[in-house]
């Protein structure tokens, strides 16, 4: 439990203006900024530059969609069940941005700033940890895909994107490439660093701390959520998955036999 | 329910590439558009115009953030009891989206494309809607706030904004002022045009169907949400919220006396 | 808003005890009552008799379950993509007790009870409000059903049910079967009275208000979805699910051919 | 990933009937069964004797209400703002289920297993990993109470009742009492066995797998928000809640003052 006073930094309000932090909503911020560099500032705290900017969007694009995935479906049919509360289609998806998909953000982001903080070399601490992983079981966070062989292509395109940008460094990009040759030379084959994986290496190019990584998936993912909404509407597929899941999960219990 | 096929024009993938509608997410998208741009062709099935989308972010910003309000009190709880699933937190504060402060969005957009389709004058039949909710005793939606007054600020900066963009007709802003001229007189004094009510004029020039309106608030407050998350793990207000309401509820049951 | 002071009558606790209304949780209650029995007197105020504890376990059981229902398959998707936060997994399908298929409880019982206080004797009110209806296209709240044909086999259950118990007068029942004849007579053929039909005039004759109806089918679904996922723990569905909704809703974009 | 075919045990249905696992709804346990005895059914897969349901029922009591909660908050504002969905009130409420009160639950139930399972004497193994928590400042799970001291009302009570009843062997609660006595020496002071730790005690004896235990919890807390929705209705607080933040929590930031 803190011992800190509670206060808020987010936002305030007189009669003729809001605040978002240390701006005027109506003379400063409308107008001026998009909803990307706003997010960027309200959420971290602190003004993005340009290259920032790049980066973040190409990251909100990278995790708005992947079809018909757990979350729309999710999303689908609680907008069938109850149309009045569009806000509770789009919460039950984001309820699937989870440990299993995207949680993956914050062990891989976690992953690599301890490798690159340990005492040895990154090289030498890096195999001791992916013989670790192994040794136990665990998966290795941010690689690896059972679709997008051998390489993942948004990985690529996020490093190249981020790697342009004035003021980026590189260190967290470099670090998860060698990373993966490491692991690759321990496999005596080729994992492909995988688009979450390559999502927080370049957030930890931009200082965002692993713990908040996982708010900017949800932001991205109720954007794509909305989208499989507005389809619904027009073209539903809800009663078709209802009956396509009653077909193909046949009840074996005893009771009409016994 | 629908006849029709099942089928979904969203996203596909093959080995090498991802598809949002008709276009590669790696060829073609990342980038080149910014988070704004790809949600308004991905939801709305079009490319925005540069105004569409100075508009669109102007709108994003309006309905990100108000403070310690409901939603965001209700993630800052639920970040609170559990931590490990901050989807959970934003998924509690988004349920808040609801008809009491955002379902105006869409009473306040049909009223308007209702009046305007009206066979009689639009100031006639808005004349004449003005006394049926009166007599009602239905609120004027997108009218009245209980804290900004006479007016709202962030509404005529929205409107200033969307005026001046290329392509903007002004249709329904233009409708929105003359309603508003209206209900001044049936009143006798003056009542503010909303942030809320402003929003559903402007997402009315930009074509958004009333139906997929709240969509687009649901996408803005997550982000303002998230912003409450990352402050609560720095400084954290739950345990205070949750000390200041038992204080302040009295418990009143007959148990301890009887 | 409410002019009255917040005051709370549901729980307290000292040191040595916690009280729920006017009992002790620990002095009174553990091991004096069931579930059943306390969530009546908990959420209603008063103390049901055994009648009306028969009938409510009745109602529980009736709404508890459905098999792969849009609730289940989000429950079971949400568990498959957040294991690690089984109240999520709950909440998702919770988010699909809404209007399409539960609302029914609230607007069958608000029909009775209009029917009943209607200045008009009940058939004559009964037979207008069914011609409006069928009129105004909307469907007859708590009548019909795509499978249970011709009759609701639950229907005549919780009628029996009730019926036995002391202290049911039966009023809402009978009028339900008396609205029931008069939909068949202006049909000219026969429509069930649905389990969610049945079970408003059923809760009705236990005086529960339609706007908490709702509040018993969310707590009997809960059990329903926990049972989904202790099976889905031990056989998982949510891959074959997130499959087969691939596999059958065809991507009919353009991106491929273009 | 499992190999198994996909399938489901828990529900079909003919045009006449609803099978729940193997038994008739409306002929065999509609009537003749409660809900918690049916909920212990259709989750666990097998028949409670009588002891086991009074233990059931004692369990869900206990874990259904502690009045102004987070989640009870929660839920209170969520229904503010959605009153036409009150299915998401509750679900906001549930979403605060999470590690932080009711994770307890798996901890302790999995830390007694595994000592009854080690393969040192229960004592040598629970001093030892009395010692190792401590050493790690990590929490003793099912341990300490800010409130109730020196000890929980409910523990006690809770294991009275369970160990009256007919087939309960005890091991778990004398395990969890051995484990209370080496904590209790190892720390020089007396720390209560909570309420959360007992449920986890008696769970065990009724053989409940710890990865389902916190779905009871989650059953219990849903008819416990109910109440606090049907409060609402006729008490509302939610307005009163909102201001009292925004008044104790200060705004901290720069902006009024630059």
């Amino acid at each position: 439990m803190s011992k800190k006073t509670p206060e808020t930094r987010l936002a305030t309000h007189t009669n003729e203006e809001l605040y978002y932090r240390d701006d005027g909503l109506v003379s400063e911020l409308m107008g001026n900024f998009t909803f990307t560099e706003m997010m960027f500032m309200h959420i971290l705290g602190r003004k993005p530059s340009s290259g920032d900017v790049v980066i973040l969007d190409a990251v909100l694009l990278t995790l708005m969609e992947h079809g018909l995935t757990p979350s729309a479906i999710s999303t689908r049919l609680t907008y069938h069940s109850a149309p009045e509360a569009l806000q509770s289609a789009v919460a039950a998806g984001l309820l699937n941005v989870g440990s299993q998909f995207i949680g993956t953000l914050e062990n891989a982001s976690t992953l690599l700033m301890a490798l690159l903080n340990d005492a040895d070399e990154f090289d030498v601490a890096a195999r001791r940890k992916v013989k670790e992983l192994r040794a136990a079981k665990h998966p290795l966070p941010g690689f690896g895909h059972h679709l997008h062989r051998p390489d993942d292509p948004r990985t690529e395109k996020l490093f190249q994107i981020a790697l342009v940008q004035d003021g980026i460094k590189g260190t967290y990009i470099d670090a998860m490439k060698r990373l993966s040759a490491i692991i690759d030379d321990e496999l005596g084959k080729h994992l492909t660093i995988n688009a979450t994986g390559a999502v927080a290496a370049v957030m930890l190019e931009l200082d965002v701390p692993p713990e908040i990584m996982r708010g900017f998936a949800v932001i991205s993912r109720s954007a794509g959520l909305v989208a499989h909404i507005h389809e619904e509407q027009s073209h539903p597929t809800a009663r078709h998955i209802w009956d396509i899941v009653e077909e193909t999960v046949p009840y074996t219990g005893d009771a009409l036999t016994k």
